[in-house]
């Protein structure tokens, strides 16, 4: 397959002015799985069974591909600033580096930047893609909006989670697969298959995020264990721990939700209370039902050596340890 | 013509998630002169000989006319944060009203929302359209960064300072007349003439506003007398001044840069010397050449009511007060 890497490294910002470009260029540049715009290409490839992309057949997928890259890259950089973080991918943010009104500026500036990218799409494919992508987008920003909105509600039920997340990671990579396809020739039952992959994986991947941050091994996991607990983020773990608990162990754990000034016992006594509840063993039942069910879609597709590629991407999602 | 305000009023934000949608809601009903989507509607009816817009031809032209104000509008909405501006039309301000994460987000949402209503540009223009209107979204954003990074020069130069109003505001109002031109069948050189009009037009504008920020009449222009003068922005006439002045008034005027608690003071002298040097009549003067510029570029579209719409529109421009 063709090297993502490669093509978001040739992309051009070697224009002014360099404020603008900057901030842009430094993002791109940061690494990530590239996961979107390699989804994008595979799902490309199954359709074309497994034909190596290459000459016309790249220049039809890759401008979407690098299109839901940099509109990914833009979500981050955005919500850095939103978040207030300060280092990602282990640099410092744009906002951090440079400051808030850079960070809002080159964004805008990547989000456009997405959509120039996207008017190569053969003009046949375009109007589709360019809604679906309009979707996909609204969904991030809607997802993003109730992830805010749950922080400062009491009450988050289990499926307004699943909801959230739907919107915030996984309609992306649903429509990293659905676009992909399309452009190659996908019929409607294909595109839907895709899409239903994409979207499986996503839910499988945000609740394995989940427990990682828990049970994760300090050693791979890349980051400090314990993180979400510390901000009392309305994780899934969370969330069934509060649905499942009896009256006893709820009001353990809101007494440990107001704690502060005592993380490293605040992190034991949850995930004590998380063991006792049983929480990791319900969102891994729930991660292996998405997994399952995004498999079970590869099934409707041509059989070749990309949908296999899709086939260990899933079952990885499982098994990943960072 | 079709009513703008009808139709920006028929827009519906009324979905989930609140939080993202209420301010695009309040944003857009704050009302401005919807200049852009009506230069976007005139055009096309030039091109049609002044046929009105009706039935399908509204169908046509109308969505890249809205995305274009949707567009404007969240341009302002980001561009009051990064400039923490409090009132924007009489209102408090989005990241006033809520907050800055608010702004950030629905203001993402709005422009996501434009290249919504542009997707339903008919599907054989929709490649050109979606290209130039990348083409004007980045003009804007280079523009602001200009803008920017003109506050922390020492010397800018008049050159300079019209390539960043050019970005900055004319390049929106080219492209309106430019996109709806081409929506309605114009030739390549019935495009360019539009282009060109928007483009003077915008030039004559953002130095008429450079003159009524010193010269306006309080009563009519809505906002205090001498802001410019105030925060030492590099306007028009400021640049002028620093470039026309002989050592003597340089230095005056240098040092009346540096003052601040005395700001009817700083008004005053710096009024007085812009009148000795004439720096309002050289603004006048290349208004005015801007002005002809535009009006020239109708002698090449058909003759009609919409023509001279747009003629009446860019002589108001050099006489208005507001």
């Amino acid at each position: 397959m063709i090297d993502i890497n490669k093509a978001i490294e040739g992309l051009d910002w070697n224009r002014a002015p360099r404020g603008l470009y900057e901030p842009i260029e430094y993002t791109l540049a940061s690494g990530g799985k590239r996961l979107r715009p390699t989804l994008t290409l595979i799902a490309a490839e199954t359709i074309m069974n497994g034909g190596l992309l290459n000459g016309d057949a790249i220049e039809h997928v890759l401008p979407a591909a690098l299109a839901l890259e940099v509109f990914h890259n833009f979500t981050l950089l955005h919500d850095d600033v939103m978040d207030k973080a300060e280092v990602r991918r282990g640099r410092p943010t744009v906002h951090v580096k440079w400051n808030d009104n850079t960070a809002i500026l080159s964004g805008d500036q990547m989000l456009i930047e997405a959509y120039k990218l996207l008017s190569d799409v053969p003009a046949d494919k375009l109007p589709q893609v360019l809604k679906w992508f309009n979707e996909m987008a609204t969904g991030i920003c809607e997802g993003q909006q109730y992830d805010v909105d749950f922080e400062h509600m009491s009450q988050v039920s289990i499926d307004d989670y699943m909801m959230m997340i739907e919107k915030k990671t996984s309609v992306l990579l649903a429509y990293a697969m659905k676009i992909g396809g399309y452009i190659a020739g996908a019929t409607p039952e294909q595109q839907e298959a895709l899409y239903q992959y994409g979207l499986h994986i996503g839910l499988a991947f945000q609740i394995q995020d989940d427990i990682l941050d828990v049970y994760g091994d300090p050693k791979t996991f890349g980051k400090a264990i314990g993180g979400d607990i510390l901000c009392n983020k309305k994780t899934f773990l969370l969330l069934t721990a509060l649905e499942n608990a009896d009256a006893e162990s709820k009001a353990e754990l809101l007494q440990w939700l107001m704690a502060t000034d005592c993380d490293k016992e605040k992190i034991a006594a949850v995930t004590a209370l998380y063991n006792r509840l049983g929480v990791r063993e319900a969102g891994e039942t729930v991660m292996e039902e998405h997994t399952a069910e995004a498999l079970a879609q590869l099934d409707k597709l041509p059989q070749n050596k990309a949908t296999e590629q899709l086939r260990e991407l899933a079952e990885q999602l499982v098994t990943r340890t960072k």
